[in-house]
């Protein structure tokens, strides 16, 4: 598995999407800061924006091509807690795009401030079944663009 | 909705099913205490684990029947807070049965301490589409058999 | 516990906050739609923000005043199911104001659809032993003007 | 961050202890299956119960210590879907346990199914400010004899 890593992650991709979060008490922990899988949630809910934001939507892509999303793999370093209430950023790069495999480059800010930082692997597949299956060609010229 | 109603709930129903049930990280928030809605999953957890025990599950329901249970309605009481770590005790008891219909009356216990009280509507209705759909016979007498 | 009940919610208090809120894998089940337990997550969501749009925080009220806000109960009827993408609106309007007890009337709506209605109590105490405590006079009288 | 990679994941730590959890429809998402951040919760409750089998409660460590563990590296790979009601065993075994810092190597199967694999990193941290701080000497002790 040495194809998921995070050491260039300071090299920010050319074009990034970013989408804002509050922090709720659901979000957080007796520790008093977000729950560490909340953050992989965050991550999704900004691929999700940003996919809409390119003129797709999951349920689109699941009635009209047959295909989900899911995730293959996750790499995910957390630098400093979010509190509640906090107004965070949840940036979504492109690391690759391939027939089925995407690969993004995400961050987590408030404000200045990184907090996670993650490498998260997306892969195309029949909606029945799970078997791969290709990206709709209209949106992997989309993602090509923004690597 | 006079329909739902916590006012009979000191009268235990005569037969209950009971569920252990650990409080994690996942389940608090920054208060320090059990997430409010969080108490709503534990209530469904029991209430599968009590349909396991007799003789069904959600999945095969779903499959053999085409039936799947909606939640529609919920009256919760919170009473006493729970904390991280502490063993729980989830009750399940039944209220009435109909058709379609089945009122539960749950209850989160730590050892004596009534922490939470509920009343539960759940119907059954078809995986397709939503519309009510009598429960399977069968299970419908093993439920009765508890009122 | 006559207290809490719905029969009134046709009634529209006479001034509602609304919060758009978006449907994410995330909130959703097997069973295709959101899960029960997610809606009372945006019913706190709303009120949260309708709290931010009256001037005040969560976590300020426990950093100034030692008081945080408990869900003391809860009545939810869901009446139509939600979807994956679904924009949703979930308003905030006041049942009664008392010293350390709000009764809130909440909706969830998809466009013109009630898909969810609920009343909520939640209770005022101290952040440390959740004893009850008084409302900040400011705050009280920002609810007041909303009944 | 060479620091994490699952490359080494087919040589199991010698010792490994397992704990059965169950799906419920809270942890499935919209596509069938149990939602890829569900499995980073699974992850903690397995870390939670070894704990316990140790002899120590997250809640003691904070209480009697100061001490909180937070994750802060995470690195899943997700081989295979999990669905509702399967019953599924998470592994955890220790990679290598140094003064504030545990690696974990972590699985999830369904009998002889591997569905997830993760490696991740905790660390031991001061309650109050999240500072660095070593682990109780009887508890590194006890995770060193399993590694």
């Amino acid at each position: 598995m040495a194809k998921l890593s995070l050491r260039h992650a300071e090299q920010s991709p050319l074009f990034t999407f970013e989408c804002p979060m509050r922090v709720y008490y659901e979000d957080t922990d007796a520790g008093g800061v977000v729950y560490h899988a909340q953050f992989v949630k965050y991550l999704e809910r900004a691929r999700t924006e940003w996919l809409r934001h390119l003129g797709f939507t999951n349920s689109d892509l699941e009635r009209k091509h047959g295909l989900v999303f899911i995730v293959s793999e996750l790499h995910v370093e957390y630098l400093k807690p979010a509190l509640l209430d906090d107004a965070l950023n949840v940036t979504v790069g492109i690391e690759s795009v391939g027939r089925v495999r995407i690969v993004f480059a995400q961050e987590v800010r408030r404000d200045h401030d990184l907090l996670v930082k993650a490498r998260v692997v997306v892969a195309s597949v029949a909606a029945n079944g799970f078997k791969p299956v290709a990206l709709p060609p209209e949106l992997e010229k989309k993602m090509e663009a923004m690597c």
